[in-house]
């Protein structure tokens, strides 16, 4: 601490701001109470007025901790992460608690690389859960592998917190060599779990191992027992899992330091339309809970989670990280500040806006591998993945295939259509092709390089002149999503960042996320999400039946399948 | 985390232990419950029943986590840390924290690994706050001194936690370059404050320069604005300190887990006769606390303060650091089990009792160099330390001396008596003198080597002879306590490890605590601690006039001063 700090600290020399009139949020006693606030060289100086350079007058607004979000997957927005800081900043969202699984699955320790680059001088924290699972499968090919070797040389970087979502909990609770080394490798640092549905003595064998929280919790009965048994829980509001109003009822005033609000993922539209953890707040207090309670939720709970000093309160000596709110039920940032700067004000981002570069390297199809999509026919039914709407889960069906020239071809009629998933990451030249029913084009076809958890690049079509139009044109693009129509491109997002996010400016990919939807209906797609359903065809831990680059994949029998069933 | 152990918590092998039948009090969720807990390998191996070697049923019986004191000086206990660990772990205690800032002031890092090999194998972990204050002030000779070189190689020791209580307050508002280099070379670390009365600005500057928490709270308006600047305050509630009915108003539900319940000094006959956190507990208890908040102010608090793993809690992988509880009121322990191990049963030690040996080397007077004991007198009145019964403070008296042949001499008739301080460590003769009133003997003489916070040799007498000796047997035992009456010692305790602890076991210690007591009571002192006023005789932070082995010094005007005023 240098001298000049202190002297100010004392009141002896003049502080960079004085925040005057403002009623703090103490975290520490649920207390909220008129206090001036000194703030000197990016920290906290103290309570109480004293000579400063600048002084604020707040005016009765709630001057408040930044919020942290405790597990939040940059990716998940589609955009680079300087974009995503305009975007939750302005929102009072100051650091983020990250795993970057996605870009790790593609590009590996380069994919973390660029991401830590990235976050330089942003008025946003990453700090890093260094990813735990990849590959999260070996079922398919992802574009890294990362061993524990490859992780320790990360560990030490000071941005890495910790070990990310340890979503192999088989692994874990059987001792798998390989997953125990990692857990090994980060005791004593926080590690953090993702067991869905995981109980009992599985459940006490995966925190005997050193996992110490889960943001997977959907079914309360489930939260409570893995609260009993010491796990921090996160409950996850997201774009697509909302688990809030479910789990809400389990925190009171016994258990809150326990729990955490948290994102898990936020899409682009959600995050530009609704917000990001300004938007948790608003419905944890619109369902009852405690305004108080739940900002510790994002201040000071995730700040001793992760044991990050001089965050997620605001007191003397710690970080000048602050929001000012309107009120405690919309939560509307008036002015945010990050380490005493002023970054945003009445939504509007102050800092510089800047894109990260394209990281490319991330589409290496061989095509000269690849030589036609055409499926000859064998005997009897073949396997069709069936999409349920609104749920990553599929089923299996059995179906009669519809056969040309000794080729087996799409029907529309039936909602029939082939599901490819090319390779992208190393030049295998490896194509699963498949049959799906449910995506519901009538014509065209439907490509997406993000497509969970080794980000394949997967394709939906009518036909196989569209199919190719498709991926050829994704490929061109450096990654990304495209509708095609009878040999054009009728909507696109270039994902020129691995496949998975976009140069663009946020409001530039919300506004294409929504076109493709759009096109995606006009193609005959019933789905609300069609891309989102895309992307977990080719997830093959999720029940029943999955494509990946190796073909169909049986995950009950947790096996391979040939396309044809007899 | 090994194979054999993941095995049963899965259930496939069989655990070291079944807790069946227990109340388990959950520090997590604040609920009790009945569970069954697996025990193996000294770890929580799950919850529910488990194949298991040996059951034991808890018949209704309440199951916590072993309790942890976030906060105590062993030294005050008056014997060896194997014997404290006797007193404790039978009273419900498996971990303290502890700064062993009295023996480093007397044998510096030679008594801090003193204690750490002797902590060796007890049922007892003794996490260690390295002593920042060594000497606690430059006014007296203490035994050594420690710069943050000295403390830097002891960081890494295994049971060293983070940095001991920073009493220089003063030089930490103030920016003091070595107590910044202290604060500095365990940043990021636990850093414990010890700041009574400080406030304001002052406290600012203290809690920004890194301190993070106080013990020293007496006052509830106070432990509000440093629980509101975010320090954890830990509520003292030891043998002459009691803070606990003042500050328990102030843990609500919102605020509990920023408080730690400690007991800093307990002394021999109250740890015997009253016990350890249990008292703390059945007194929190008794003045309105719920018992589980109570409980776990002083398991998942301490653990989570002071980031200790696998402690504080009952959870998969923790360490079973357990106490069986007889109900919620007593605090009875009935079991303790400390790493899966049974240690204690109904009150009674299970671990081979043991002592520390001597510490020698803590008794070097220079005699050669104090040729009499003789003050001869100056002009006009000279400078008397008033004592005030049960305070530690003193006033600074105007007396004329009664003088004989050039010589001072005591009085009895007005209760002016010697006080000396012999210098005890590095043989430097010095020897300051000067008379005390308030002591109230009429004969012989009190002799202490514990005299916080240098612990030189301290003695107050009616005559000189008396005194002479009650130094010499207190050397000759290598430090101690006596009392002397007409060239007899007629009650006496050898300290002989650093002159403060005994090897003797703790009933005989006590058992000759009290007959010193009754010894100076019969010697005419009228003093409930004798001893105790002794030994803050030379403690020159606390107004108003105090003996150091440098002479007489006056705490208002920060000086020594000289025994005639005039």
């Amino acid at each position: 601490m240098e001298e000049e700090f202190l002297k100010v600290c004392r009141g002896e020399e003049e502080a960079d701001l004085l925040l005057l009139g403002g009623l703090v949020v103490n975290v520490f006693t649920g207390e909220i109470a008129e206090h001036a606030v000194a703030v000197h060289g990016g920290r906290i100086a103290g309570f109480g007025e004293r000579p400063a350079r600048e002084v604020l007058d707040l005016k009765g607004a709630f001057l408040c901790p930044g919020f942290i979000d405790g597990h939040v997957h940059i990716e998940s927005s589609m955009v680079t992460l300087p974009e995503f800081a305009r975007a939750v900043v302005p929102r009072g969202t100051t650091a983020v608690v990250t795993d970057y699984h996605e870009i790790a699955n593609v590009l590996g320790t380069e994919g973390l690389r660029y991401m830590m680059d990235l976050a330089e001088g942003l008025p946003l924290d990453a700090l890093i859960m260094l990813p735990s699972c990849v590959p999260a499968t070996p079922m398919e090919t992802s574009g890294a592998v990362l061993e524990v070797e490859d992780l320790l040389p990360l560990r030490e970087a000071p941005s890495v917190i910790g070990l990310g979502e340890m979503m192999n909990f088989p692994g874990v609770v059987h001792g798998d060599p390989s997953v125990m080394a990692k857990l090994e490798a980060f005791a004593g640092l926080p590690v953090d779990g993702h067991a869905p549905g995981l109980r009992g003595k599985e459940l006490d064998a995966y925190l005997a191992a050193g996992v110490e929280s889960d943001h997977e919790c959907v079914d309360p009965e489930e939260a409570r027992e893995k609260l009993e048994k010491g796990m921090y829980v996160y409950i996850r509001e997201g774009s697509t899992a909302k688990n809030l109003e479910s789990l809400l009822p389990l925190v009171d005033s016994r258990s809150a330091d326990r729990f955490l609000l948290v994102t898990d993922d936020k899409q682009p539209e959600d995050l530009l339309v609704n917000g990001h953890l300004d938007a948790v707040l608003r419905r944890a207090v619109a369902l009852g809970m405690d305004p108080v309670t739940a900002l510790r939720l994002v201040t000071l709970s995730p700040a001793r989670r992760f044991r990050l000093p001089g965050r997620g309160g605001i007191a003397p000596g710690w970080w000048a990280d602050l929001v000012v709110l309107e009120d405690l039920r919309d939560f509307r940032a008036l002015k945010v500040f990050k380490r005493g700067k002023l970054v945003a004000e009445k939504g509007e981002y102050l800092e510089p806006h800047r894109q990260g570069p394209p990281a490319p390297g991330a589409m290496k199809i061989a095509w000269e591998r690849i030589p036609s999509l055409e499926i000859p026919a064998g005997g009897g039914r073949m396997r069709v993945i069936g999409v349920i709407p609104d749920q990553i889960v599929t089923e299996s069906l059995l179906e009669t295939p519809r056969v040309e020239k000794g080729l087996v071809l799409t029907d529309t009629e039936r909602d029939i259509l082939k599901a490819c998933v090319f390779e992208r990451h190393r030049g295998t030249g490896n194509l699963g092709m498949g049959m799906v029913r449910g995506m519901g084009l009538r014509e065209g076809a439907l490509a997406s390089t993000v497509a969970h958890d080794s980000h394949n690049l997967v394709v939906v079509g009518v036909d196989d002149r569209d199919i190719l139009l498709a991926a050829r044109r994704v490929e061109a693009m450096g990654g990304g999503q495209v509708a095609v129509r009878g040999g054009e491109v009728i909507a696109e997002l270039p994902l020129d960042v691995a496949g998975l996010m976009s140069t663009l400016p946020l409001e530039e990919v919300a506004a294409r996320v929504r076109a493709l939807r759009e096109a995606a209906a006009r193609l005959g797609c019933p789905l609300r999400e069609p891309f989102m359903a895309l992307s977990f065809l080719a997830l093959p831990v999720i029940p029943e039946l999955k494509m990946t680059d190796r073909g169909l994949f049986d995950v009950g029998s947790f096996r391979h399948v040939a396309l044809f069933a007899d």
